[in-house]
């Protein structure tokens, strides 16, 4: 019998076996991407957001962003922080950029690549607050932050860290970064993520992951080992951070996801064209910062586009808006051969059904259309203003069903099984046959969750849902887990600088 | 402004605005569908399922089917129901299937087109219980199965009534089908399913919709307007009354839908294309049946195939084993341009997070595996074991989604609201542009059921999950429902055979 094998004939319900779950892997999307408009249109919608580029512009408020494009040939305007580009110099970026390029882990095992046919799941990440069925929802802190890691490091399916799951608020802003990165590297070996919160904090965490990987500036150059996503602040402007936060990852060769805040209707245009189009400009405009600063330097096409809820103007998540949007914006990456990343989103403010059918439909969208990348795809809730632990026990359920959708199926005469069917005999029962004995064990996928059983054992059983379930999930995860090893040379030589740089104040603020 | 754009502008919780819902449409699948298997593997496939007619044989447990199935060359076992169908009269067969075909209702608005580029949603069928979250589940009955009625006349996502939602229980068997057929007439003029339990409920049937379309014999035969879904008993038999109602309903060119019950694992093989291949064979043992007794008589390849939890024996549903299973199932029904029959599927014991998101999975499977009708799409709980008032709405919502999901999205200049980046400004805002103020009414789908307020709002309303706005949503339908109308004369026609036949016994049964 197989260690898998012994694994899945294991009750969930009994506390005292391991939480029985797929092993890390890839996943590879094998389907082809669906899409929702044409060759011609995506070409359209391409020589729109060029021409937005050309005519309207992006603001960049950084002097060493605007110098940098207009070196290159964009036109800055007179009386602001606004530059034109033209469509040659985009075109010329878009010559140097990378389809596929490695992601690396402290732990090789959990290396990844980025832009090929698999399809990457990371955690929520940026949400100010946590929530859990015990204690409710309550403003983000490191307690939480580190329980939200130690669940990423447990969860195969859980590829790596898309950003703080949770903001430790009670971690000062001018430290928090040396706090959250550190650990990043101790309670997990997982790949990590690094905000782009000025230059400072990017060299932190550029230095950190090259203690955690003991890698030279040679070393680092080839192996990209940091993820920051770049949310330019919709319509078409890109501040300071983000600007800095492009040039300084690019340069080091680490990867940018630039993706675009577009919801329609309210930071984009209200139809899916116009804010698509408006995404595609704001994208390419990163791109062009990025390739000028390093050809060749990994990218990402980030999309993000949803709509809002035109009578309260709140944000909407897994609409069919946003599963149309997934799919377009998977075409206009493909289109430039870029990597693409989507989301799985939900606006839902507790885990029930609405967030879960939004959840399922976005990553629908995200499948469908191809997506490389999948950020907050385990734990967001309520448009990403929380991390609900039982949501992120949940949500790995969902992609490792995803993940078992996309195995191929076996086609051959041993899987047809006509001769159990003769054992079954007409109108009989399969359970007995050699075909099912050799099989039962691991024939099907066993879910981390769902409660299969009959209304009577299920009533006697006080009714359970599907959130009290995630909540005694995510408590056996955390009692299961074991810190991954760290060579102790490592970690005292991270705790020097992470504890030098502490002592230094880290980074200034202003409060 | 339109009437639409009227309707869109209510907000859902004044409980004095009717239901804003999509008008009744066909619900075009315009994206290609997602195959599983190779055209190779479909063919092999194909090729088991008629070695397994040929050599394991079907159990045809009707004398009238397996004397026509021997006239036509099959071979009948010497001692015993099983016939051997050999492949050669299974190709004959598959010659004289139509591709598409009408189902007519009794209000022509709601006839519908099967098996063109349309899908089609239908309610729960067969349920034994019915729930809402007020009285719980019980035993089905005639009051919650005319409610179930009403409710599919409201919503106009459901296209048309799959079997009796819940069974009522309280209507003895011998006259059920009456009462309920009446119903189906009487209280929605959408089409309408006849089960198939004996010759005489087959034949009322037929009456009865002879009557509710004013039809004479040669009308019935050109227009299909009863579909029947046959269960084979798997594996590998057909019973009495299955084989009788593939026959009835063929010689009168009704619509046979036949669905063989494949749970990998238990009445079926545990490997997916075990269980396929007999669902294969099962599916052409129904058509032959169908095909011999009037070529070209309307028929469907239902595809159910799911898995069983092999700790438990429990029947599992929206599973990805079961979401491959409906991507083959189309590919196999494609093979034979038949048209194909999904289901919407859950195994969970009340509205929460499971039973949406399995759901969902199911609709995944059945959208990407290009179902053109979906049955059990609203209301189904529980394997099929309850009748939810909740899950019926909320699964309209789903529905409506993926009608949206399916939707073109419009790309040209208008669109890509260029003019509009312009008028909002960099870091600007689009509300208040022209361009949005021309189209925000009608810009987004406006859900049914999803609570987008904030947390504060919504924590203020006493934390309302999707369960509790389902039950408000159901009982406004059910509150706004008015009869179709229906003219005076027809009534009294279907009256005097209804009540004539009730007043004959309706059909012997043995208790």
């Amino acid at each position: 019998m197989t260690k898998r094998a012994r694994r899945r004939r294991k009750q969930p319900q009994v506390e005292s076996a391991k939480v029985s779950q797929l092993p890390f892997k890839a996943v590879v999307n094998r389907f082809p991407p669906i899409c929702a408009i044409s060759d011609d249109e995506v070409e359209f919608i391409h020589q729109s957001s060029l021409t937005v580029l050309e005519q309207v512009g992006v603001e960049i408020m950084s002097p060493e962003g605007r110098k940098l494009l207009v070196e290159n040939g964009a036109t800055a305007s007179t009386d602001g922080d606004v530059v034109y580009i033209e469509r040659g110099l985009v075109e010329e970026c878009l010559k140097t950029i990378r389809p596929s390029f490695s992601l690396h882990a402290r732990n090789p095992v959990h290396n990844l690549e980025v832009g090929t046919d698999k399809v990457l799941f990371g955690t929520v990440g940026s949400a100010p607050h946590a929530s859990d069925l015990d204690h409710g929802r309550r403003t983000g802190n490191l307690h939480d932050y580190q329980n939200f890691l130690r669940l990423t490091h447990q969860l195969n399916i859980v590829h790596f860290i898309s950003g703080y799951p949770v903001e430790p608020v009670d971690v000062h802003a001018s430290i928090r970064h040396l706090v959250c990165l550190r650990d990043c590297v101790v309670l997990s070996d997982k790949a990590f993520h690094a905000y782009s919160l000025g230059r400072q904090r990017n060299l932190d965490a550029i230095e950190i992951v090259k203690i955690a990987r003991q890698m030279n500036d040679e070393q680092l150059l080839q192996q990209p080992s940091l993820i920051t996503v770049i949310n330019s602040n919709s319509p078409l402007r890109l501040d300071g951070n983000m600007v800095t936060g492009i040039i300084e990852m690019s340069r080091h060769n680490q990867i940018v996801i630039l993706t675009p805040f577009t919801l329609s209707g309210a930071m984009a245009p209200v139809t899916l064209t116009g804010a698509v189009t408006q995404q595609n400009a704001e994208v390419l405009a990163g791109l062009t910062i990025s390739q000028l600063t390093r050809p060749g330097a990994p990218f990402v096409y980030g999309g993000f586009t949803s709509n809002v809820d035109m009578r309260s103007g709140a944000p909407a998540f897994g609409t069919p808006e946003y599963m149309k949007a997934a799919l377009i914006s998977g075409q206009m990456a493909r289109r430039y051969r870029l990597p693409f990343r989507s989301s799985n989103t939900n606006a839902a403010n507790t885990v029930d059904a609405q967030s879960a059918y939004e959840s399922v439909f976005s990553l629908w969208g995200a499948i469908n259309g191809h997506s490389h990348i999948v950020l907050h795809a385990a734990g967001w809730m309520e448009g990403g203003l929380t991390a609900s632990f039982e949501k992120f026990v949940m949500d790995a359920d969902l992609l490792q069903m995803i993940s078992e959708y996309l195995q191929p199926v076996p086609v051959n005469k041993d899987e047809s099984a006509i001769e159990a069917m003769v054992q079954a005999g007409h109108g009989g029962h399969f359970f007995g046959t050699d075909h099912t004995q050799q099989r039962y064990r691991d024939a099907f996928y066993t879910p981390l969750l769902s409660d299969w059983r009959n209304y009577e054992t299920w009533s006697d059983a006080g009714s359970p849902q599907t959130m009290e379930h995630a909540n005694r999930l995510y408590k056996q995860l955390l009692a299961e887990y074991e810190p991954p090893p760290l060579d102790p040379a490592v970690r005292e030589e991270l705790d020097d600088f992470v504890d030098r740089r502490i002592g230094e104040g880290g980074v200034t603020t202003d409060f």
